[in-house]
């Protein structure tokens, strides 16, 4: 780290701070310029020990080096990882995946029917999700429980991975059995209690960056499932919160390449949340491609007008199939397949 | 909720959006003007209705009307809820009302010292927290349930009520006899498995703003608590995420007097997390005060230096006496007492 | 526009709104519900109308139902504008154009190689400023005038139009006969007085989106050039300012689909300033593309390290024609040539 | 500024960028860690030779230590700089100064009773703006040169140092006997054409703050008007452009502490631009005075509901006197006289 001292600090104030940087085990490299001193420290940064010296007097600013991930990060692991699936398919390899099912399971006829041309279409994994994080506790939470029992059909019906949201600590047991994968959701990004708990799961976790989560937030929220010693772990950007209002939330497409630089994780691109519009999602799912995601999540109904969850943003089954058909140029572009 | 049809929209379009109003149990006044067609629905609105009606060909936007709290807002409850807290202390009444204690416990020195000092200075809660919400799984995490019984002697030593964080489903059992207050923090502000959970309980809840969530998301996030039949919540502004990086978060003053308008709710700010710097307290504590809040929660630390999480935001003894000595004056000016 | 009163308004308070409207000039259709009255309101709005009810008493919002941008938008001109260029280059067709160049003029011989290689490689639009808009006045603020003489070297050199930035009204007639199109900057997209000074001349425009204009803004501020007279404006989205500091702004990708959608104009994309750092450029430029953009504008320099501005965005020869050769794939995928 | 090079840099690559740095003048002290490599430069920075740096290869990030504004900062002059108007009232003193007046200057009839009540409640300066920068080009803009009389009018008949709103570098000259302050918008705050023309001025400056501009950018863009000769300048904070849709922008009240931490120069507030209704201008301004504020811009109106512009966010005679009435107590408590 870097410690800045204040323009004008004195030397016993400085020498002070410099004696910190000893006791915290650090040796310091003090660079005593004109207005500013600057002391370097070699030796891996803590979180405790930044806040320690930044809460010193004198002290302006301390700037980290190292970046915070320890388990995510290229440095530790250079060669991107790959997640083989159930179905033998790769998620971060060379192929781009998608996943793809309504927004929420509603019933039989209307999960069934949706995982039958998800599959036909292409799409890898099949998104069943039975808990709902609703903003509002007046609003349609999901089937719930009930929805358990049609996931395992769906799944055996398929063949297909299966993924679905968990909301609850408890829920990575319950559902361990009946489902592939499972999503945190962006609300949950930072809910620790849960990433601990499916960091000692052995089934494969698609983080959904949070609304207002740097990318380092999410790289670090990843690192608590990483630490519990699941190295399945896949990024999901889904759009992050800012002033524009024509779109739901703001695709942060410059994460993609961002992600694909720092960590070895598979990243994925949701453009349904992103843009909350049907409309936007093939755009959105192109520009993901060509800026080098390694999968899609994507929402689609059999019929949006009367889906109980995010109509708006679902496409229809003929939506969905064009779009699948329009993508695989896009993947070849960027020398990938699909 | 108001239905807008795109520009140019046919005759037939707006006939099939008009029927599915009628089908959703509401009653459609369309209004026909030059360029748009406009469908006013008079009915309690629900999520899914207006997301159902979002999905129809031809409609451009559908424009709730209702705030969609239905337990917070002043219309159910146009006087103020005061929240009594074990020692007769009232939250939302005519005192602000001070919850004050280092960022986390730390040792029996360290959190017993705290609390005597912060109680002779006229705190009427004392913050001790033992499970920490941090950003990295290599940070502290807290003493955790070691500092369980601290919690209680603190609690005997001091008669003050205690508040501290809870992160797990499971916490809530578990420290129900142990404190007086739960706080859920910013990161699991839309963690609902929680929010319901507290719900279900009898303790006094500080609920605190997400970093990214609107005063709307505050709003709805306590509807979760409060539709478990938990009246005891209490909201937090404790800063948003935005582009300014001289302060850790961007305190959102204008909430207090939003929420003061909007919800019956008592409402309290945060000025050491917004600020992140010991050196913007007074100015936030002051100003919020003087908008209008409830109470403050305040970080201090016997010796910030030497503070295992956020010293660089804490005050020294020294500096939380003078503040408290300081609010008073801004108390009176706004008619409140201290 | 539709007028939402305050829940529990009374009838007088609701009959001053109405009668309001009547001396606007507007039809009220009042619509009363149990709870709120809300009034449609038939008749092109003003923002004058709008402000004036929405400071009435009883009055909770006012909610626009008119996009507001009378010539920029699809509704007034369906199809596509095309711009054609000096030399027959036409941006807002088929072909996706590239504007390409360094950040700053510098020099004779920086410009006019950075002008070779930029034209070899298939650039249709050469890119020289002299004067930079730079946030503090202690930091290079271009060759100014004297660059003029070079400007119009390096354009008969080449045959390429050639494009510049304007700081002040008068520079537009200064520059009249030096350049062929006009950029004005994010920092000046709402300097309305350099918006309508352009408006009345006869070069193309290239008008960038402000860090924190919303796309409704960007719009209403190229009406602004519109109104003038001047109808060849191009809209480019830059990157936009959000909490995430990885990238100097965020690309605002949904942009390039939503502009598409309201407005003819033809839409261009900066990866350049939006990610900040050249090896971000490719994945950007070819997100771009796949989202739909007309066009780039790209910067490049003969020597990054040595560049007097943004060395760090800009692509070394190498890369420029690498990404060059690499655009054309996406192109077609896009089904667009180039 | 301190070089953060990327793990793993090879020797000879950091020695290039060594080498850079004593080219381009500086003391370079290369610290070796195991993971990384960091160069401390003593010496002044420029924007130049920290770009420069980081467009090198090897370099992942170039850090600057000094603050980059010379004239506005306290490290120059540490004394905060007052600014005596022509009637005597000191702004950044120990008397909080009121500036208001309507948002436009409508009408003969409308502007000279604003300055009657306004200038009885006590407020020391007033506004009257006649070039209006709206949004679009088709709301109303200001009466323009029309208002000029009517502004020598107010003017000579109160008494009181008269403020306006410049847009164009040629305003500068035509209004300069005409008023006494000028203000730059937010809109304009990065207009260095027009900072550069009023820094050659004699006559005081509000500069406000942009939307999406940080306390920095502002605290530069003031620098183009200091380096001009001109230091008379006032900064304005007036809100910031977030997430949060309830406000119209969101006040970034912790801007008041930090600017009067790092700048010597009268610090302001704008309650009304920030909230955008009439209801939050009380707290917002007692919120200003007790975070420190030197004082504060309100709008008010005779008539609002018949205000041309931004009639929701001004007060009434008897709201601003009741304002005026309750304001010296918050400015009491702050230490400060009214």
């Amino acid at each position: 780290m870097v410690i800045i001292l204040h323009p004008g600090t004195d030397k016993d104030t400085a020498e002070r701070v410099i004696d910190k940087v000893k006791k915290l085990g650090f040796t310091p490299h003090p660079i005593y310029g004109v207005i500013n001193t600057v002391i370097a420290v070699i030796g891996d940064r803590t979180q405790e020990a930044m806040e320690a010296l930044e809460a010193m007097p004198g002290v302006d600013r301390v700037v980290p080096i190292l970046r915070p991930y320890k388990l995510a990060g290229r440095e530790v692991k250079p060669e991107k990882s790959v997640i083989t699936l159930p179905n033998g398919v790769e998620m971060g390899g060379r192929t781009v995946g998608v996943i793809a099912g309504p927004c929420a399971v509603e019933s039989r006829e209307q999960f069934l029917e949706t995982a039958g041309y998800v599959k036909q279409a292409g799409a890898q994994v099949l998104r069943g999700f039975i808990y709902k994080a609703r903003t509002s506790p007046h609003d349609f939470q999901g089937v719930r429980d009930e929805g358990i029992q049609l996931l395992r059909e769906a799944r055996e019906l398929t063949g297909m991975p299966l993924i679905t949201e968990i909301l609850d600590t408890r829920d990575v047991e319950k559902l361990h059995d009946v489902v592939d994968l499972f999503q945190i959701g962006a609300r949950n990004m930072q809910n620790y209690a849960l990433l601990t708990e499916v960091g000692l799961s052995d089934r494969p976790v698609v983080l959904k960056r949070g609304l207002s989560a740097t990318i380092d937030d999410l790289l670090k929220a990843a690192e608590y499932i990483l630490v519990g010693g699941n190295q399945q772990v896949m990024l999901c950007e889904r759009g992050i919160r800012t002033f524009e209002t024509q779109t739901r939330n703001t695709l942060d497409i410059s994460a993609v390449p961002v992600l694909q630089r720092y960590t070895h994780l598979p990243v994925l691109v949701d453009p349904s949340h992103a843009g909350g519009h049907d409309w936007l999602v093939p755009a959105l799912s192109k520009a993901a491609i060509a800026a080098g995601a390694d999968g899609l999540i994507i929402e689609t109904h059999p019929d949006p007008e009367h889906a109980m969850v995010d109509g708006a943003q679902s496409l229809t089954p003929e939506g969905f199939k064009e779009l699948m058909g329009q993508l695989p140029a896009f993947a070849y572009a960027a020398g990938r397949t699909m």
